[in-house]
């Protein structure tokens, strides 16, 4: 099955960048200012994006380098998917390896989806880097469907 | 073996679009500056990085909504696999679905290039809606690799 990978670089610490990716209000600072739910083993996490959005439940929190969440409510193609970050700091950065995996067919929403990521961790980079990103709804656009 | 996708919106012309995937003046405004070489049916186009870079065979130019290219020199991870870009006008919008295909193995580089896909088409729409790209040596940087 297809996954979307992406790779981010940070200059920032693997503790920092474990807080952006965990504690809700630093979640609400780069993917969407929507952000609620309980960020713990089996907790649910809510990201809405307007109308829609999805429901992850939190399966793996490491702070020693990865964060893994499963896709429980949401668009058809997302729901079973999982959601994996995993870091680790090499000198002055912290590298993060990004996974959206379990896409059943490479549909031109997960074309859309794909490029989406991108700029959201491009959005979690500059909120660590420069104290502000750009979560939803302010985020680059990419195409029609915004 | 894992693909890497992507989709940008342009608002632009079918026409617009397809010179800016196969002109060397056009493909050296948004992926990198230095781009010389030959963008007929069996050309090489070089793509030029500094001291590396990608040479592509020209496999398909189709004004109706294809162009690929594959990899015959560059990076070892690189060679063999193909790119291409599918595009058809809707209303306002030539909407681009890329794909990098042929990887071998998901390693940290392919991570890496697919997130470096998605800033250098977001360059490719800027070139096409303003008038302005930001091809390499200026495109956003990612990671600690640049």
């Amino acid at each position: 099955m297809p996954d979307i990978l992406h790779k981010i670089g940070i200059k920032s610490s693997q503790a920092d960048v474990y807080k952006a990716l965990t504690a809700i209000e630093r979640l609400s600072g780069w993917w969407t200012t929507t952000t609620e739910g309980e960020s713990k083993i089996g907790g649910v996490l809510r990201f809405r994006f307007g109308n829609g959005g999805f429901d992850m439940k939190v399966l793996q929190l490491d702070p020693a380098g990865r964060v893994l969440w499963q896709v429980i409510d949401g668009p058809e193609e997302w729901i079973g998917t999982t959601i994996s970050f995993d870091f680790d700091q090499r000198g002055d950065w912290t590298i993060v390896l990004f996974k959206h995996a379990g896409w059943k067919e490479p549909v031109e929403f997960m074309h859309h989806c794909s490029t989406k990521w991108a700029v959201f961790l491009l959005s979690l980079k500059s909120l660590l880097e420069t104290g502000g990103g750009a979560p939803w709804p302010n985020e680059i656009k990419i195409d029609s469907w915004e």
